[in-house]
C-alpha cells in the first residue's frame, strides 16, 4: 500500500527557490524540474527527455521553454516538444509530463496525481507565512525518513521533554493532560499547562516582547490537515492574565507551520516556518527564532533518521500505542483513508508505523 | 541478452600502464591482472588465487611469474600453478585463467572470449596512434555508463551544438545533412558543412597551423568498427580550396581515435587519442590538444552518466529514434548481431537503448 | 546455515570501553547497548525501544536504568520497562531483550543465545591478559570479513612468510613441518623451527630481553577453542639451550591472544593482545610490542578484506585444501558441529570456506 496519496497539493519549494534556472526536486518519488516562466508563473515538468532520457535539469531555459542539453529538443511549459534537431515534423508523442503548479503562502505547490482533480482550494492554509500581522521565517530540511515519522513527532509534543530539554521541553509537557479531536481531514491535539515555570525558550520570548518574568500558562494547539500539513498554535502568557479563557493579550504567541512532502518512501522535504505576532519589525528576533527553531529541528532530525533505520531493521515489530499517541494515530488514519480511496483493491492497512514494503 | 560480445579484442590499457607491477583492471565484467614478462611481452591473468581467492594483484612478480600474497602459490603467464608451500605435488587443477593478449597501436588488447578465436588480425585499426606522419596523444577515462551510450554519442555529432557549444559545436553541425553507410562490421556517418564560420576550436587550429582565418569547409567522417571502436576523420579547410573534392592541403586534419571497452554492464573504459598531421613536433600543441579534448570529453561524461542513471530509472521507456540516430542505430545493430552469434538460443533484441536486465 | 553458534560467550568489548555511557555494538548480527551499573556490573540490552524503536543509545543513563531519548520510557538492566510518560499502568509486554554478560580476562563477554545455557565456566581461557606473571596489551580492530577467515589466517602461520616478510615471516616458517591435533572443542597446530636465523621481530626481542644474538629454535603452538578464540604460544630460544625439550629459560616467550567475535556475517570484531613473560615492567617494550603487532595485523586486515570480497564474487568456487590448511579445517569442523547442534533440521555443511548465502 502506498505511504501517501497522489491527489494532493505538496509543497515543492519555497517561492524564492524557483526562478529562471532549472531546479531539480523529487516529490512523491517523482522527479521534477521547476522553473519560472517570463511572467513569473511557475512550471513543473518531468525531467527525462522523451528522446534519450537525459535529465532536462542539464539543459537550459529559452524563454518559457526548456532546451535539452544533449540533442536540443525543446519543450514548452505544458510538456509538448516544439523543436527537434534535423527534423521537419515532430512526432506527436514527443512530450514530457507537466504537473499542476500553484503558488501560495510562500510555497510553490505541485499536484503529482490526476491533474483534473487539482483544485487550488485544497491548498493547506498556511496564511501566517505572509500575513502582515505576523512575522515569519523558515527553512527546508530534507530528512532521511518516512514523512509520517515527522507527523508522529509533531502530533505528540511529549517528546520535547526528552529531545529538546535544553530549550522548549520540561517535565510539564510530558505530564500535562491533552484533548484530541478529529474530522474528515483534520485532527487536533490541545494541551494547556497552567501555572508552570516557562522553559528557557519561552521565558526568553516573554521577556524580550513584554519585559515579563515569572510563572506562565502555556498552550500547544496542534492542527493536522491531511495528508501532511501541521500548524501548531503555541505560546505562553503570565499566569492569571486569562489566556486559558481566551485573553492572550499579555502573552506571546507563535504559529509553527509545518508541511512535510514525501520525497521518496524513505525521505521527505520538511518545510517549516515560525510566525510570531509580536515585535514584528525586529529582524534580530526573526533571525534568532529561525536559527533557534532550526537547532531544535536538528535534534528531531537525528531522532527521526535513527528511528527510520531501526524500523527498517525490525520489519516484524509489533507496535503498541500509548495514550500520547492518540493524535498521530488519527493523522495516520486520515492518511490511510486518502490512500485507500486512490487504491481500489488494496488490503486494509493495519500496522500503523511500518512503511509499506 | 549480453550487452557486448566476448569474442573480440578490447583495449585493456595504454601500453605505458602495463609494466613490471601488477595492474588490476576489469574488462567485460572479468577482473584481470596485467603485467609484462621480462622480455616485455604482456600477460593477463584472472586474479583470484585458486587456493583461497586472494586477488593476485596483492601479490608480487617474480621473473615472469606471479606469487600470491597470502600463501605463496606461484602462477606462470599461462596461469598454471608452479609452486605450492609445504606441498611436494601440485594439484593439476591448480590454475587461474590466462587471457590472450596483444599489443598494437599503443594499446594492450585482451580477448575475454574463446582463446582459439583470438586472431590478432581482428585488432581494430588505430594506426594513427603511432604513425610517424601523425602526432597523437590521449587519455583513459572510466565512465559510469553502458559503453554503448558512448558509441551513440560519437555516432551522432549533432550533440556538439548543445553539449560543446563553447568549443567545437555550433548551429551548423545540428543543421547540416549527413550520409550513413554500413557493412558487416562497419558503419559510417559523413557530414560536410561547407562555407561556414569555424567554431572556436578549429579556428584556433587553422590559424596556428596555417596562419589562416575566415570561412571554412568542415568535415566529420565517422567510422564505427564493431563492437566498440570509432575513428573520426575531422578537420577544416578554407572555403574554396577544394577540400570537399579531395584536396585538403590547405586545411588542418585530425583523427579522433576512440575505443570503448565495457568494464561492467554499467561502466566502461573510454580510451581516446587525438592525432594530427600538422605541426608534428610542437609539444605545446600536443599538450594543448590533449587537454582541450579532455575538457570536451568531460562535458560528455556528465551527460552520459546522467543518461545512464535516467535509463535505469525508466526501465519501461519506449525509445523513438530521430533522423540523427541513424548511425548509432547501425552500430547497435552490428553489436547485436555479434552478441546473437554468441548466444544461440536468446531472443532477438528489439529495444535499442535499454541495457540488459 | 548460520556461520556461528549463538550459545557461546563472545567478547563484546575491552573492559575499559564499557562505562557510565551507552556503548553501541553489534554482536552476531544483534545490536546491543552496553553500560555499567552504579556498582560496576556490566549490562547489555537490545537497543530498540519497545514503543517506537528509537535506539536506546540515543538516550541516557539514570542510575542503573536507561531512559529512551524520544518519549522517555525507562528500562532497567533486566530490560523491563519501569516508566512510561502520561501512563499510569505499564503494558507488561513493554520490555527489551537483556543479554547475559560477564567480565573476565579484561573483556566484557555477552551470550547472544539461550540465557539458561550461559554458564560462565565456558568463557575461554585468556588468563595471560591479566596474570601478574605476564605483561599484556592489545587492541580491537573491526574487519570487514567473515570471522572464520581470521581463524583460517591464525591457524596457518605459513602466511607469515608472504604477508609479514618484513617482521615475523621468513622461509623457515613456510618450510617447517607441523603437527595437528584436535578434541571436541579444541584443535592445535604445533610447529618447531630448529636452528634457524631469527626473523627481525624475534631477533630484536631476544637481544632486548637477554642480550643474545645468533641462531635460534623457534616455536609456534596454536590452540583453537571453538567457536572463535585462538591463543598462540610463540617464542625463540638460542639453539642448543633445550627449548624443544622443555627448557625455555634462555629464550623469550609470548602469548598471542585472539578472540574474534562475529559482528555480522560480513564483519567481525577482532580483539587481540600480546602477552610476554620478560621485561615485565618496561612500558617502552609494551608500547613497542602493541604497535608492532598492530602493524602486522593491519597487513592481515588488507588480505582478509580482499579475500572476503573475492569469495563474494565467486559464489561457486570449489575450494581445495592444501596440507597447510589442516588446522583451519579442524577449526571449521568444530564450529560447524556447534552450529549444527543448534539448527536441528539443517543440511550438513560441506564447502568449508564459503559464507552462508
Amino acid at each position: 500500500m502506498a505511504t501517501h496519496p497522489l491527489n494532493a497539493w505538496y509543497a515543492a519549494a519555497y517561492d524564492v527557490e524557483v526562478g529562471r534556472t532549472l531546479l531539480s526536486r523529487t516529490i512523491c518519488n517523482q522527479k521534477m524540474v521547476l522553473y519560472r516562466q517570463i511572467d513569473g508563473t511557475p512550471a513543473a515538468l518531468e525531467p527525462a527527455c522523451w528522446h534519450r532520457l537525459l535529465p532536462l535539469s542539464l539543459g537550459r531555459l529559452e524563454g518559457d521553454e526548456v532546451v535539452c542539453g544533449y540533442h536540443g529538443l525543446v519543450y514548452n511549459p505544458q510538456g509538448q516538444c516544439t523543436h527537434m534537431p534535423s527534423q521537419e515534423t515532430i512526432n506527436p508523442s514527443a512530450c514530457v509530463r507537466a504537473f499542476p503548479v500553484a503558488e501560495r503562502h510562500r510555497f510553490v505547490w505541485v499536484w503529482p496525481g490526476d491533474p483534473l482533480q487539482a483544485d487550488p482550494a485544497l491548498i493547506p492554509d498556511l496564511h501566517w507565512n505572509h500575513d502582515p500581522a505576523w512575522a515569519a521565517d523558515g527553512k527546508l530540511i530534507t530528512v532521511a525518513c518516512d514523512y509520517r515519522l515527522v507527523l508522529d513527532n509533531l502530533m505528540d509534543l511529549t517528546h520535547e521533554t526528552f529531545v529538546h530539554g535544553s530549550s522548549i521541553g520540561n517535565r510539564a509537557v510530558a505530564e500535562a493532560p491533552f484533548v484530541t479531536t478529529h474530522g474528515d481531514r483534520f485532527a487536533t491535539v490541545t494541551r494547556w499547562m497552567e501555572d508552570i515555570e516557562a522553559p528557557p525558550f519561552w521565558a526568553g520570548q516573554l521577556f524580550q516582547a513584554r519585559g515579563l518574568r515569572g510563572r506562565v500558562d502555556r498552550w500547544q494547539i496542534i492542527r493536522f490537515e491531511a495528508p501532511c500539513t501541521i500548524t501548531i498554535d503555541v505560546g505562553v502568557a503570565p499566569t492569571g492574565t486569562g489566556a486559558p479563557q481566551g485573553d492572550r493579550s499579555q502573552g506571546v504567541n507563535g504559529q509553527v507551520l509545518n508541511t512535510i512532502t514525501p520525497e521518496t518512501d524513505r525521505s521527505c522535504h520538511y518545510f517549516w516556518a515560525f510566525a510570531r505576532n509580536y515585535c514584528l519589525n525586529e529582524q534580530r528576533i526573526t533571525h534568532e527564532l529561525r536559527e533557534g527553531v532550526a537547532g531544535i529541528f536538528r535534534e528531531d532530525e537525528a531522532v527521526l533518521e535513527a528511528q527510520h533505520r531501526a524500523i527498517d531493521e525490525h520489519p516484524d515489530h509489533q507496535f503498541y500505542n500509548l495514550n500520547i499517541d492518540a493524535g498521530s494515530m488519527w493523522a495516520r488514519k486520515l492518511i490511510d483513508r486518502l490512500v485507500a480511496a486512490e487504491a481500489p483493491a488494496s488490503a486494509p492497512r493495519t500496522i500503523p508505523l511500518r512503511p509499506a514494503a
